[in-house]
């Protein structure tokens, strides 16, 4: 199998993130996303969406869309659980995982495309011809990012992880919207302390650089 | 257990459908969201983010964000398997479950809500005090729900449903999407043959009404 892969942009990061957690190694091909890459036909063969991650498995099957490789993997690799075990556990992964991904990572994700010169012409990902920018959704998105890190400040008092106790897919798409943000200087606010404390415990991961 | 629900809403639509399919009825409560009754201290205290539904188990414990619901109810209920057995199938879900909502219905809700006199000032849910509608975002949404239903068409000449042989959470998404793309008038498009075919199955499910 192989992952077609890009080292700069944030959902191929989970993956690779969610990978090292599990001490799973894979080769990956670099699809370059700045280049244009993902709009060839040889890669629209693998993801007509035109966006990465995608896993290829060795009988051509391919699995797109970060989460769902993750999903993957968990199954085949399921120790450390990163989805959780049990109903409940698995329930509460999933709540903060939509609660990263929704308010923190898109949010991320709304205020550099819609800014960035680096996106210029680029406000959503994976659209042949590309989609203008809209400065007032990047305004709107780095304020929504704030104000879910200011939420997630008094939750982490008393939980050591995003999901409770255990580190989860929801820390890595938490710390990965923050991987990105640090782009558009969005970080952890200084008076949030327990965020803070979280983020450098996930930060210290050897996983963090994968 | 009860469900704190709100029956205009999408999110909760989604609850209430994958329940049907399961065939567990719970009650629920009616939380107000067009009056406001989101952001009443009684309800932060149940999901300070603000947003329905919500899932409140006999012991007190809460279960936030439409998906984590299905979840919990999935690992209690396995049968019908609405997120898939085995890997590769779950990861499949996966993937046409996150494509159906961040392509399919996120897009509906930028359209909506940026636009709609019913979401004036809130452009975004669950923020106290409200936020702008974009008029931008609005088309941007449109044609993006648009594109998305024209690249599912295909899809569906050789699968039955969005994850293959098998209904699952990701119809329901897709389903909810159309559902709530009603309003304003983002339906099927009339040349999408493959796809009226599923819209017409999806609808003739009595879980279509719940």
């Amino acid at each position: 199998m192989k992952l077609h892969d890009f080292e700069l942009a944030p959902s191929p990061k989970r993956v690779r993130m969610f990978l090292a957690e599990k001490g799973v190694e894979i080769p990956v091909v670099r699809v370059d996303v700045r280049q244009g890459a993902q709009f060839e036909e040889a890669y629209r063969r693998i993801n007509p969406f035109s966006v990465v991650p995608a896993l290829e498995l060795d009988d051509g099957t391919v699995i797109c869309e970060s989460v769902a490789i993750c999903r993957y993997f968990e199954e085949t690799h399921p120790d450390p659980p990163l989805f959780g075990t049990g109903a409940l556990e698995r329930a509460r992964v999933e709540m903060w995982s939509r609660r990263a991904e929704i308010n923190g990572y898109l949010a991320v994700a709304d205020a550099l495309r819609n800014r960035a010169a680096m996106f210029e012409g680029r406000g959503l990902p994976g659209v042949p011809g590309g989609v203008p920018q809209i400065p007032e959704l990047a305004t709107r998105g780095r304020a929504a990012f704030e104000r879910f890190l200011r939420m997630l400040d008094p939750h982490l008092a008393d939980n050591e992880y995003l999901a409770g106790e255990r580190f989860s897919i929801a820390d890595i798409t938490c710390f990965v919207a923050l991987w990105f943000g640090a782009r558009g200087k969005m970080g952890v606010p200084e008076d949030c302390a327990h965020l803070r404390r979280w983020f450098e415990a996930a930060s210290a991961r050897p996983s963090a650089e994968a």
